[in-house]
Order: C-alpha cells, then sequence, then structure tokens
C-alpha cells in the first residue's frame, strides 16, 4: 500500500462490480498449512488437546491461543444499508463483507461478517452474548436509527470486549478529525465555532457528541423537524440539552444564518441562498453518499473549506480512517471498551499524520496513508491504557 | 498434498504444539486485494451498493456473489471435545480452529467456528436460525449425547441448508467405507456378519444405523448397562427394534461370543479373553482416542483386520476422511439436506478409491490420499441431485 495514486478515476462498471463480487469477497485461511500427518496431529487430534486442557484451566490461555482475540465481528441486520435503507441480512452481507475486507487490508485484524435475521434488540444482544467466546470484538454496521444508540448501549453493557457501531462513531471521528484540520487551515479555533449539523441519525448524533466533547461549544442540531430545540421531547430532549446554546428555534434557515460550519448526514439538498448565508471563509461538510447536500464546486463558492464523502472529490470524510486503527488499538491494548478518550485521540491522531501536509483540499490524509492505520491504534492503545 | 508419507511421526512436543497455536489456527482473506481507491469503490462503497440491490430484488443473488453459499460453520457448545468432555466452548475454540483449517485444506471450503455459550438445544437453534443469512452449512462438533441427536435433528428441520453432526456421521460414513475395505480382503459379505457395536453415544448410533443401510443385519449394540435389548424403554427402545437380531441379553461376554466383527466407541478396555471368543479371522475397530478398546498388537493375536483411529497405527478410522467432500459435495450441489443416501454415496466413494491398493493393513485410504475428498465430493453432489 503506498500514499494515494493520484490518477483519475473511472467509473466502475456494473459488469466489473458483479465480476469481483462473484463468490464472495472473503476466504478463510490458514496460519501455518498442514502438510502431513504430523501437522495434522499438531494443529487437530490429539496435539490440539494440550491447548484445550489448558484454556480450560486457564480462560487466559485463550486471548492468546486462539483467533477470537484478533477478531472482529462485523455485525448487521441490514437495516440502514449504505444509503439503501431496510434491504436485511441477505442484501447487506456484500457490504459487511467489504467492510472486513478493509479490516484486512488497513489493519491486518481477521474479520467476520454476521448478518442477522432479526431486528429485535433484545435477540440480537441475547445472540452475540450467547456467541462472545467466539470473536474478540463488534463492529456494528448499518443499523437503522434510533434503534441503533439502544443496541449499542446494550451490547456495550452485556459484552465484555470492545464493541462500536461504526456509523456512528468512525464518522465522528474522521469529522473532529478533519475539522482539526480545516482549523489549522484557515487559522481557526473549535471553541469560537458556530456549526450546524444536518441529521439527528446515526452519524449526527455522534458528530455532536465528539465535536461536543473536543471543545466546539455552539452546535445547532436538525432534524426532519428543523432546529431541535429546548421544546423537544424524547429522546431529543438530551440533544437539545447540550446543545443550541443561542436558543434558536425554526429550520435550516434559522440555523445556517452566520453558521462557520455546516455538516451535512441527512441527504437533504442544501440550497445555494443558505451558502450565502454562512459566515464568509466558512466549511461546507456535504457528506450525505452518493449525492452530497450540495456539489462541492458550488459549495467552494461560498465556503474555504469544501469536504464529502466521496473519492472523486478533494477531502473525503472516509470511515476507514478510522476504524481499523480503532479496533486494532483497542484490541492490541486487550481493551473491554471503546471510550470517549480513546475516539478523541483516534482523530487527534488522524488529523497529526497529515498535519505537515496541510491544505484547503487536504484537510485530512488519504484513506490509502500507510501511515494511519498505525498512528490510529497506537494512539488508541495508549488511550486505553491511560484507562 | 500428496499421497500419505510413509515417515515415521515423533511425537509433537509440548512446546511445539503451543507454538503452533500462537495467535490462533485461522486468519480471513480477501479473495482480491484492494490497492487504490478505485478497488474499494468496487469492493465497497459506492459499487457493493449494485450488488447489495440485487439481492434484495432476488435473494438467490446471494448465493453467486456472498461468501455465504461456500462457508461452513463449524458449531460447538464444548460439551463433549475430544476425550476431553464438558471443558465449554472456549476450550472448545482451538479444536473448532483445527476443524476449519481441514475444511479448508482438504476441500478448499471457506469455514467458521462460532462456539456458544448456551448448551440449551432452544437456544442453540434459536442462535443459527437467527444467523442463517451468514453461512451456507453447519458441522456439528463435540456436542454430548443424547443431546446432539434432538439438536441435529431440530437443525435439520429449522435450517434450509446441510447440517451434519460430524461425531455421529462423519465416523460412521468412514467405519462403513472401511468395513466395506475389511470385507474385500477377507472375502466377506456385509450381510453374513456378527457386528458388535460397544458404545451407545453420538458415533456408536449413528455406526450402527449408517451398517443396518448398508445391508448389516445382525447388530449388537452395547451401552453402559450392557445389551441394548427389548427390555429397553426410551430413546433405547427404538435401537433395540432394528438391532440384536438373536434376542442376546447380558453384557459384552454375551455379545462377542461367536462376533464378526468388534466395533468399539466406548472407551470401555476389551479383555483379550473376549477377543478369543471371537470368531476365527474377526475384525476389530478399536476406535477410542486416544486409547483404543484393546491395543492393535494384542488384537492382532486375534483378528485378521485390526484399526483403530491413531495415525501411529494402520488402518486409521479418520473422519477427515468424509467430511471435506460432504460438505463440498452438499454445497457444490445447492442441497437442503445431507441424506441417507448422501452418506451411503460417501462411504462408497471412499472405498472405491483405495480398492486397488487394499490390503489387511489399507481398508481406507490414507487421510492424505488427495483423491479422497474429490471423490466424495463429486458422489454425495451426483447422490444430491439423484434426490
Amino acid at each position: 500500500m503506498t500514499t494515494a495514486p493520484e490518477r483519475p478515476l473511472s467509473t466502475p462498471t456494473r459488469d466489473e462490480i458483479f465480476d469481483a463480487h462473484r463468490g464472495g469477497k472473503l476466504a478463510t485461511g490458514l496460519t501455518a498449512s498442514l502438510r502431513d500427518q504430523r501437522d495434522l496431529a499438531i494443529a487437530y487430534s490429539p496435539g490440539v488437546a494440550e491447548v484445550s486442557r489448558a484454556i480450560a484451566a486457564d480462560a487466559a490461555v485463550a486471548r492468546t491461543h486462539t483467533w477470537a482475540d484478533r477478531l472482529v465481528a462485523v455485525v448487521s441486520d441490514g437495516t440502514a444499508v449504505l444509503g439503501l435503507g431496510d434491504i436485511g441480512p441477505r442484501a447487506a452481507l456484500p457490504v459487511m463483507e467489504g467492510k472486513s475486507a478493509l479490516f484486512k487490508t488497513f489493519a491486518e485484524l481477521d474479520s467476520i461478517p454476521l448478518v442477522l435475521d432479526t431486528t429485535d434488540v433484545d435477540e440480537i444482544v441475547e445472540t452475540l452474548v450467547r456467541l462472545r467466546p467466539s470473536f474478540g470484538a463488534v463492529n456494528l454496521e448499518d443499523v437503522a436509527a434510533p434503534r441503533c444508540f439502544e443496541l449499542e448501549r446494550r451490547l456495550v453493557e452485556a459484552l465484555d470486549c470492545p464493541v462500536m457501531h461504526d456509523d456512528q462513531h468512525g464518522t465522528a471521528i474522521v469529522l473532529l478529525a478533519a475539522l482539526r484540520g480545516a482549523c489549522v487551515v484557515t487559522d481557526r479555533d473549535l471553541g469560537s465555532l458556530r456549526v450546524v449539523v444536518s441529521g439527528a441519525g446515526a452519524a449526527g448524533v455522534a458528530c455532536a457528541r465528539i465535536l461536543l466533547a473536543a471543545g466546539v461549544r455552539d452546535i445547532v442540531l436538525l432534524d426532519s423537524r428543523g432546529v431541535v430545540d429546548a421544546a423537544r421531547g424524547g429522546e431529543k430532549a438530551a440533544l437539545a440539552a447540550i446543545t443550541n446554546p443561542r436558543g434558536i428555534t425554526g429550520g435550516i434557515a434559522e440555523a445556517m444564518a452566520g453558521a462557520d460550519v455546516f455538516v451535512g448526514l441527512s441527504g437533504a439538498l442544501l440550497d445555494e441562498s443558505l451558502l450565502a448565508a454562512m459566515s464568509p471563509g466558512g466549511m461546507v461538510f456535504a457528506l450525505s453518499n452518493p449525492d452530497p447536500e450540495v456539489h462541492p464546486d458550488v459549495a467552494a463558492r461560498y465556503a474555504s473549506i469544501v469536504a464529502t464523502g466521496r473519492s472523486d472529490f478533494p477531502n473525503q470524510i472516509n470511515n476507514v480512517l478510522a476504524f481499523p486503527g480503532v479496533f486494532r488499538g483497542a484490541l492490541d491494548a486487550g481493551a473491554r471498551r471503546i471510550t470517549e478518550a480513546m475516539k478523541l485521540a483516534a482523530a487527534d491522531a488522524i488529523h497529526a499524520v497529515a498535519r505537515d501536509e496541510l491544505a484547503a483540499d487536504r484537510i485530512v490524509p488519504s484513506p490509502f496513508d500507510p501511515r494511519v492505520a498505525t498512528a490510529v491504534a497506537t494512539a488508541v492503545a495508549a488511550a486505553a491504557e491511560r484507562g
């Protein structure tokens, strides 16, 4: 793997995509081949009995002498797959295979997709508790909001291993890294920014929370009903309590007036007049895929920094910068939880990798920058060890 | 892989065994590497969405464009692991990793161990039903009898994919192949044999059933209470109804008088006087591991054919001759069940591979004979397609 090739990307054809998926994208393999009876006698009966007996006597041996402790289960119920929505576990499987392929490619972590034919939170938790001895960590993926919040919370409580819903926290970590980069380029300070987060789904809520934890003080969060304000009840009341310090009411127009940063995670198109209403020299993160909230060329007329989720424009906000290193670091450290401190450390590490190369069109490293996963893993492991 | 090397086997040391298990024996990998943004755009977002959409529209695409349909889940609750008994799922994992390694080595099948922290049949069935979209077949392993019988039956009912408890049927298939080989060598006929099966656990019951299906007419089955006879109730009544045609009562002494074949699957030591009571020129299958019911050198004084489960004596009855090809054939054929006909076909195929090389000390092919898995897979797939 080398630093991102700058060659232009041709769009893959449908045939190319289907050919690449034929038979699936994953395989299992052996760490050492079995060539003869003696290899068999070591890896299987009777030799393996020694290892099984040792684990029965001391469960810690399972950590060092099975694959479970370096194995990430990529778990989905298929209810919020990419931009496709609730397409079910079978249709979600190619995405989960892709995710497992990324774990291997970027962090040398083994990984298996587990797609579940249930959307019941109790049942998913129960299933993973029963399977707990089979893996070392859980990457939750493409589970619909708001159920994903409860599911992640319940899994973190029930399992004594790292659990992270990547759609929430992977996005949030990389957004924070990118915002730090943008602040360096534009000589701004996180604490001085007025930030609008459009979308209060999995990613929107996590982004708002990590930005607050990192020192952003003024976030206005929007959902389909408009600004999340003090009048809201239910789950949104808690979000209203920590955001919207100026007590704005109304919709996107009220939120965008004088804003420094727009973070789009809702797919709702952003009218050009709203960009014009932002503070001069602002930042636009139009992160919906495949269609950003506003075309980057349009956004660039009003903002000094423009980022999207797409690989065919500069400043791609891609979760792959975060999750491989986060899980690698957590597993390397033997962490039982992925804490807020570990997520903040991951964002700082991503930002630090590119600090000397920052530019308006390069606020985060390329997803193929080989330094990133190692830097993130090291920082996350160190944060885990600090407790 | 080549035909079994005949070099003498040195016993692996404890250090060698532990070194070989450090970090586990399995790994996941990619069928094609991800080198740049374009590969990412094919295997992951946005390209993968095309495949997900196609599966959502037609579930059959999941069969051809994910790995699930060539993936065997090796499932255990750790209640009857090798000769170690109920040591739990964590301690069972190295054995299941070994099993997955064998699937890969002998049949090029991908495979993941799923060890379950429950021994409740309902819960195991429920768990695998929820996970059904994740895999293509289930190899049950090291589940204690009699629970294994109900569990296998329930899984076969609940899952629309091949399910086989290898401790039962893998052993039975290879025993039948070996008995066919022994009959050729000794010019005997299956239908004329008096067979004693000592042990009515997972393997014993399956062996008795497959031998009956193959044409053996006189089987006396023994459990810890002695001959399974007409006086038995419960689950044993069904076995009594199909075995013991001469209405023998008593114990091992009564069963062994005049027997042609002894099949040991109980671990109970066999006294030399019982061997002397068998018919001249008999056959002894002392299959318990690591300690056969009788030492092969002792058995050879009385029997014309002697087989064990061990690799350090001739005629090793090793499940690896059966399960890789059985699952490979079932998956290749898209079979929903592993039927009795498929098991019989597997035994015949194993036997046929070695037919021209048969000898008293070579009644089955070597586990490393590269012809076996392919022959078994072909025969099993053909049997599946015959329905």
